[in-house]
């Protein structure tokens, strides 16, 4: 009999569900609106009359071993949503105790980027590695890291926080209160405000951005423009990736990795900023390690890689 | 029957050895200068010998389980020295293997800081914790890191090199090749080299180092200065705190220790520098880890840590 994990990724915007096998198979799927405010209990009973009526899609005999979910600020060793901001169920949720009570199965959870990370090792293009890093780019920059085969919670399931790495001291303000962050920078709202500021101090270089409302304007859209030739879109790029590259130079110094993966916002840009990123990692890790390290895309799609990771977790457990 | 461990800690100048049981006491011990030229073979040939006879002198019954080396770009995984600049034995040396045939016992090996890791970890300050990082101050900065309960060895053996995190992009070079790594500023050379920086620069602040000759001056002469309140010798203290308090800050933004240990050269000085560290650190990292991780003193004596972890590699193997 074939054996299912309920995973449940919850984003700011839109939660997913889905019914997944222990290859990462996506049985069934589906998202429904995130309702942040409120009680939890109230959200949790809808995800679960949801999860019903995926599972009545499904025309096989299955087990059904637990539930899976990522989720922001989600905490492994607590099973609580801890002080996310832009979810209003109270300062801290005890999201595991409350999902295991409505769906009277198992649940373990941990936040979106480790879920991401999760998935990456079980089903994607981490397989059979050990030790290697993963960068979630989007709205915020998070990540997960995985040492001697084991994901890296830290001691008090918090760790693995890439995009908080000062890259810039006295830098940009960041959402997490402190200066200088790579998410400040690299972010899909980072990006854009390094155009913004090449814009406002480079009058005299021309630029098809100018004609764009900066508010309107996207990653993809610089992108698009940087493969056009367009000087300050391929700034801004050189920007991000010799951010990047000089963060990751000191992560491998201290982790030696085998890779390093990277999804969505700026990764969907590999072609222009990978090369960028591995020039400056090069330049500034340990001679010992130059050139041995790979920057790869994610061997999983953006929109289902928390998801399926967040699965993952109940098969941690059961393994 | 007491159970022992031979602990071998080769150094560029001296290596020290000893007869170690489970609990890390040490029953004998003894040194002699390094011979980094010519055979390996023939070095191991002599400390083979200087060891029957620290053996002669125990006066108990007891099981020897095996021989743990700390050398210098020792590698766990291959059990080879490999490319090490102060000792010529060959660019690679094949010393878990030669050690096994001369001793007729299991070997193993590890760098020196990562054997001063396992040491903290089995028998110092670092008992019971799983997530810490130790860094060793002297003629180099050297560093072991545990996660989940484990040392970090990385994808080739080589992880954990701390004192290579680029600290000032294209500043001072480094032994390593590469520009502005903590090593050139926070070794014991690194910090003299600071303070005669600041003598020349700072020509009109008095100190009582002028009167020295630069080249005799030790960190322990500007430390002692220091607690005289001579300005230059503070300000060095500074540079090399903000250094290390902004590095350490992203370690914890990654890795999210307990705690941090620190060993010898700059730690002898703890009570100028662990303010300053702790106070940049703390600016620095994500507030979400402020005033949480502690900064402490190794449990172990600089002479013994690496001798007495080298030897807790047999007690890893056996247990």
């Amino acid at each position: 009999m074939k054996k299912i994990a309920i995973g449940i990724d919850i984003g700011g915007t839109n939660t997913k569900f889905g019914l997944i096998g222990e290859a990462g198979e996506i049985y069934a799927e589906n998202s429904i609106p995130t309702q942040p405010e409120g009680k939890f209990e109230d959200f949790a009973r809808i995800l679960f009359f949801q999860i019903m009526k995926l599972r009545a899609s499904l025309d096989f005999e299955y087990q059904l071993l637990g539930v899976g979910i990522g989720a922001p600020n989600a905490n492994y060793f607590s099973g609580k949503i801890e002080y996310a901001p832009n979810l209003k169920w109270g300062q801290t949720v005890e999201i595991v105790k409350i999902i295991e009570e409505i769906f009277d199965l198992p649940a373990a959870t941990t936040n979106d980027a480790n879920a991401s990370a999760i998935g990456e090792y079980h089903f994607g293009a981490a397989k059979g590695m050990k030790d290697f890093l993963i960068i979630t780019l989007g709205t915020g920059v998070g990540s997960g890291i995985y040492v001697n085969g084991e994901l890296v919670y830290g001691a008090d399931g918090f760790a693995g926080e890439f995009g908080h790495l000062t890259a810039i001291p006295n830098g940009r303000i960041c959402g997490c209160g402190k200066n200088g962050c790579i998410e400040a920078y690299c972010s899909a709202g980072g990006v854009v405000r390094t155009l913004k500021e090449l814009l406002e101090t480079q009058t005299e270089t021309a630029s098809s951005l100018r004609n764009e409302n900066i508010n309107n304007i996207t990653t993809e859209d610089i992108y698009k423009a940087a493969l056009l030739g367009d000087k300050l879109a391929m700034a801004t790029f050189e920007i991000s990736g010799k951010m990047l590259g000089e963060a990751l130079a000191n992560y491998v110094t201290l982790l030696r990795p085998e890779a390093i993966f990277m999804l969505g916002g700026l990764a969907n840009a590999r072609d222009i900023i990978f090369p960028t990123i591995l020039e400056y990692m090069n330049i500034n890790v340990l001679p010992l390690f130059r050139n041995k390290v790979k920057l790869l895309p994610s061997g999983l799609s953006k929109n289902f890689a928390a998801l399926i990771g967040a699965a993952a977790l109940i098969w941690d457990k059961n393994s």
